[in-house]
């Protein structure tokens, strides 16, 4: 039976990787606090994102926008006045609910776009009732989901928390640009937090309300989104992929995408770069598809879009998207700010505003997978394992001296846990049998538990025991920090 | 002549470290983006700190608590009724102060912890007059700090962002210490976003209304505060202290404060380890210096604080605090919630709720001090040079083909720019002659710079560049990586 969401929430809570904030005050709808798993799991997920796609390139940099900005960003990118979601009220017990996802739970159809027109037509054709307390519904109304505050001290200046990291990236391109003398293409990278005032919170990390994300937009001079040097990095990978007008999703490479004009070579570019980053993270293969939006989803600025979706135990739903935005956001800005959002192009010697493609990425979703995918109940062994990938596991190496309280083991496996502390992230565990320290291992993910003993006085030799298989190794403390280099 | 802070704000923006947030629309006081380098010396400073505190100690655990959060917590944690600062409007222009501020402005007294009353007698008493205007000033008055939001659609549910991420911890302690089998003492540790509605944001990075904190909670059993086993890792270091009562600071050592018992030894070995890491991350010791909070300024609960303050050009101010905090936030917590929050110390077989020591870091306020510090303008290269430790710098190689289009030299600068970067941040720059790059690179902070030149393709040789000495050592490719690993 799979795992639901609610047992991985209190898995979560019990092994300390998320709880609900402020659980002592009861909590408060969709917001979650880190614990010691938790924090470290998502700090090693957004090291691995950072690593990959800025630090390890020359054609990304990053940046580190402030979440209240100033609130006529919001205004030129269109949230002041769009980013809404249609909210159903009771007309009885007043609980609220988003209109698509009532239409999408009621009737089991795509409803992403849906006009509030169309949901009381449904909701009316399909006598749909509050689901809590059976009671009539109310008119479908927007609701804009932006959390708002007011800067300064007299309470005149409205300011928003920002809904997504890219637009901070827009404001600073020209900037950034400049600085950091890019030439096109080039992409500009941001993590950080992300706060939506979601109507209903659901599904523990998935639907939250203050989220991380991890985005790139990356510019290209707009008659180039054909012209990526570095397309045969994706072109041969296999992948699943749902089809617009298709009922389910079937294997292709990225060059069928292509040869079909679906979408442009930067945008497969970039749409491969991420479904790679998941399978090298260790997600399986089967587990991961990309979906491509629906005409009807698809904003009016928007060329293409694909979502990169996970098969939850609640069905296929996104962990990543990545739009083609065109010269959209830059152009909004030019015009709102009055500033010059073009640039000269040396190359084609064209000055230009570029073309932009925008992979978004949400740590939280993407944590939520990986734990998915990692967890395993073994029955055999008694306790669950969390096959996490070394790369992102939040501790990499237990450090057990196998007879608890023998001074002569304890004190060299302290010093073999002080020797390896400041370069992997150790727990050193001298409670409990050595069987119940693996279990606490095996849950917390560590991949690998070294032991010493009574022998390890003698032959100067611990024993290495793998998360996965439970295989055990002998190997000389000498050659462990090169066996652990290498295992990691 | 000294750096003015403006001026600093000048260079940070021309070199891509912090711009004026959304500063095509005008910006928005006291809220800054970090560009391409200032975001990587912020994650740097971040993960040092991380690294020496959280992973590499087995006695402190990390978590990641969100920004809203229940609002009962700042009801418990007292910031609704009390945090506040007096503020002081103008009559005539309505320009808004910060009447403790204005007071040390005007008369160069501490001002920390004046009542309102007594900001008004001083303000009559001395015919202090609106800095702007020159006109009378209205009543002083006091103005909550914290920035309000509403959470869920309908806009009657009051939240906060959180002002500090202390209180998250506190509120989080029973969960941590549980799941992470956690025993006295131990610490829980914090990085993240806090929001404070500053009256009047100045000093550029120095007072913002958003910034991000690193924060350790450090909990004793409330006996054992002056029972610190590693308390000799600090004791014989030598600090610059100002003492309550005295005009200068003086040389002084840990273990003399400790014999004067103005401090805990675990208050002290803190105390000292933050010390200590702004020497080690290359803080002049001249510029760095420990004061003591005088009686005014202690919060009620408070047994001990001190603040550690660097040497700016607009005076000795803090960039870092740290509090004997005792129990008191533990109980409010407890009061509130009505949850347990002491637990059984297996050592002393009593139930206790604990003592808590709390460092309390701002990273902006860090950086600053560290640009500061790094900042010289050396004539006779004709350049700034930005002398960060490697540790902080936000790249570490510069690696350039010495003749910028040669083909051989450029193919193998990018073999040898492709071998490093995914090991250490590097830049590769083959534009402008070699001296403009190593301009560029000093002002970037960048430590060292590798030269390719066509010697290198009969020598198997490149040249490496120390930007604070600018020696040129010549050294095989095939020992660069080793040479590398011990400098940075």
């Amino acid at each position: 039976m799979a795992l639901s969401i609610e047992d991985m929430a209190v898995f979560c809570k019990k092994k300390g990787f998320v709880y609900p904030s402020a659980e002592i005050y009861g909590g408060i709808a969709g917001f979650f606090d880190y614990g010691p798993l938790g924090v470290e799991l998502k700090k090693n997920l957004e090291d691995q994102l950072w690593k990959r796609f800025v630090r390890s390139r020359c054609d990304v940099v990053g940046i580190d926008g402030s979440i209240i900005t100033n609130p006529k960003v919001w205004q030129a990118s269109g949230h002041v006045d769009c980013f809404e979601d249609i909210m159903l009220e009771c007309t009885k017990c007043h609980h609220r609910f988003r209109g698509d996802h009532m239409i999408e739970d009621k009737l089991n159809i795509n409803a992403e776009g849906i006009s509030k027109e169309d949901v009381d037509k449904l909701i009316k054709e399909n006598s749909i009732k509050c689901p809590d307390c059976k009671s009539e519904l109310g008119k479908a109304n927007q609701f804009n989901l932006m959390f708002d505050t007011n800067v300064g001290p007299v309470g005149e200046n409205t300011a928003y928390l920002r809904p997504e990291t890219a637009q901070l990236i827009f404001t600073n391109f020209r900037l950034v640009q400049e600085n950091a003398r890019m030439k096109l293409p080039f992409g500009i990278a941001q993590t950080g937090k992300a706060f939506r005032n979601e109507i209903s919170p659901r599904d523990f990390l998935f639907r939250v309300r203050e989220f991380e994300q991890f985005e790139i937009e990356f510019f290209i001079h707009p008659k180039k989104t054909d012209d990526c040097p570095m397309i045969n990095d994706v072109e041969a990978m296999e992948i699943n992929i749902l089809l617009e007008n298709d009922k389910d999703h079937k294997k292709a490479k990225i060059k069928d995408l292509l040869s079909k004009k679906i979408l442009s070579q930067w945008h497969a570019y970039w749409l491969g770069q991420f479904y790679k980053f998941f399978l090298d993270m260790g997600i399986n293969p089967a587990n991961l598809r990309i979906r491509q939006h629906v005409k009807d989803e698809l904003a009016h600025y928007a060329r293409a879009c694909f979502d990169i979706e996970y098969n939850f135990p609640f069905g296929w739903k996104e962990i990543h998207g990545n739009a083609d935005r065109q010269s959209f956001d830059l152009e909004q800005h030019a015009k709102h700010s009055k500033k010059d959002l073009s640039f000269f192009d040396e190359e084609s010697k064209e000055k230009v505003t570029p073309s932009v493609i925008e992979p978004s990425q949400g740590i939280g979703r993407a944590m939520l997978a990986f734990m998915f995918d990692a967890y395993e109940d073994d029955k055999k062994r008694g306790n669950i394992v969390l096959k996490l990938s070394p790369k992102l596991a939040p501790v990499k190496l237990g450090i057990f001296p196998l007879v608890g309280n023998k001074e002569e083991v304890t004190k060299l496996a302290m010093k073999i846990y002080n020797g390896l502390k400041d370069d992997f992230a150790c727990q050193y565990d001298k409670s409990g049998s050595v069987g119940r320290r693996y279990a606490r291992a095996d849950e917390a993910g560590i991949p690998y538990c070294i032991t010493i003993d009574f022998d390890t006085l003698e032959d100067d030799s611990v024993t290495i025991r793998d998360r996965d298989t439970t295989k055990q190794e002998r190997i000389k403390i000498a050659e462990l920090r090169e066996k652990i280099i290498n295992l990691l």
